[in-house]
């Protein structure tokens, strides 16, 4: 008989996120009653957020405990099903979690192609492309020709700014963690400049690589990186706060960046968080673009892939280690 | 002969602003070249954010240096005219500086009646006003029912930020530095509710005051005050960030607030800079607007007064520790 496998929160981090912070569990197939759906992970995806959503109140996933199953949104195969409109067979994109077998209420999935990777599901069209979508064009709003800057650029997120701002007309520096993800920025994605921030003269190549200074700045890691940029806006600039992975894979975040509000004010910049479930009844037009930029070659997702749930602790690790290239997958079955 | 008395800046301060950083000069009268026009100052009108521009670079108003003439804004009478349009008798509102008697290109004058207090001018109607007029409706878009908290709002610009936030139908709560301004903010003024940020139990009493937490915070201070803002913020809330007095007066101007970006990214908080200067083409349209609520009760400016030249120093200092209310006038002739 059929068996789910299961990858369960063991501790709740309190510094750097560990193997041991995990453990994977056997158990029963989950019962599927009637109004739900049992479904078979293929997919799941791995973000930095969901690091913050490790640490408790301060994020808005709520707080975490250990002994249940890790989150995480998958791409899922329907195995039973008690609702109408899904049937054995479909393709459904959910709140699996990490593991393989998961039941939901039809409200919580949404059928996608059964043909197409869940890699595309999970990334560009997921959340995270979602995400550069909305976060890039509404918050940030470039126009052609400005200047965009934009943190951890090789991430989920970042990698799709970075192009959406190459189409649209934008100078686009992008900065990381590494010479190796600077590489892939400038030779594969079309990004103008990628610096590395672990650089010494890092200060001094930003100022270099933003002659005109930033008109909008996608910040996804805070920190020292948004310190810097905040010396950089120009006149009317936006800083489009996305995330703060510098923050969060510790127990002594830094500091907030210097100068806020005196900076915000002197060059009368915008700051603004958002988070992109606002936008949910924009999400097929922004899916359809997506689609329509990707078939034309101006729009690369990238992904880095790992294989089977019992991976999906390392997975995340690596991801916070800086140590992968675009959307992270882990593919399970 | 008519002669001229100044007020110059004798040393920049590296600190809380003393008497010692100003000196009077009596001078010659200047002389009045062809396209100019002799004025003989009548008030001047102090701000706070006169002292941010007396920290040098820091600030948008430009690097200040020992030995000129101490600016500002001022209502003075013509007693010369080598241009067209102006006569002597006109009363203009100008960059005068701390001085009896100065010299202008007419570009550099807005006439206004020659009947009306120069401190209507300076004042309500002057850049405060209008800075708080375009910052609160403009930048803070608070709707009816909202709550609005505004800081040092026994100030210039506070004061008038939470008369047009209660006429636009919100909830207000001011925060000050003494008991005495929270009762003129409350008995005088109409604010919903004030408070002492010095009370031992500020952070409980701002809890309380603010239920439904913060729709709009207008920030003239920075620092604690922002600080204990952004824990309150509403989802999609807006800070305005207008000044940050709490950072002028110091040296050491205390570190940035707590949580940003994570407090900005959770709750989809809007924190943006602007400058009044901005929004110079609806001047007009803002003066006309609330000298109808003036004339009406709406609107209620608040002024304290010095006299002469000679106290202007006194009046600064007294602004900067908070023992003025309203708009600070030094009346001159």
């Amino acid at each position: 008989m059929a068996h789910n496998t299961q990858v369960l929160i063991a501790a709740v981090p309190d510094g750097p996120l560990a193997p041991e912070h995990f453990r994977i569990q056997e158990t029963a197939t989950p019962v599927c009653a009637d109004g739900q759906v049992l479904c078979r992970t293929l997919a799941v995806t791995i973000g930095a957020g969901q690091r913050a959503g490790l640490q408790g109140s301060a994020s808005y996933a709520g707080a975490p405990r250990a002994g249940v199953v890790m989150g995480g949104t998958g791409v899922a195969r329907v195995e039973e099903s008690h609702v109408a409109g899904l049937t054995p067979g479909d393709v459904v994109v959910g709140p699996t979690g990490w593991q393989l077998l998961s039941v939901h209420k039809a409200s919580a999935l949404r059928k996608v192609p059964a043909g197409t990777d869940p890699a595309l599901h999970l990334g560009v069209l997921g959340t995270n492309g979602l995400t550069a979508y909305f976060g890039l064009l509404v918050v940030g709003a470039p126009k052609p020709g400005a200047t965009v800057v934009v943190s951890a650029a090789a991430g989920s997120v970042g990698h799709i700014v970075g192009q959406i701002a190459k189409r649209t007309g934008c100078r686009v520096v992008g900065v990381v963690g590494s010479d190796a993800k600077c590489r892939i920025l400038v030779d594969e994605l079309g990004f103008d400049v990628a610096l590395n921030y672990k650089d010494g003269d890092f200060r001094a190549a930003f100022k270099d690589a933003t002659p005109n200074c930033i008109d909008v700045y996608f910040d996804n890691t805070g920190g020292d990186i948004l310190g810097s940029a905040l010396f950089r806006m120009n006149a009317h600039g936006r800083i489009v706060c996305c995330g703060a992975v510098s923050q969060y894979d510790t127990a002594r975040p830094t500091g907030s960046p210097r100068g806020i509000p005196g900076l915000l004010v002197n060059n009368r910049v915008r700051m603004e968080g958002f988070l992109v479930f606002d936008y949910a009844d924009r999400y097929d037009e922004a899916r359809s673009e997506m689609m329509r930029w990707i078939d034309r070659g101006e729009l690369v997702p990238r992904v880095t892939e790992y294989s089977g749930l019992q991976s999906a602790p390392e997975a995340f690790i690596h991801l916070l280690n800086g140590d992968t290239v675009g959307t992270t997958i882990v593919r399970v079955s």
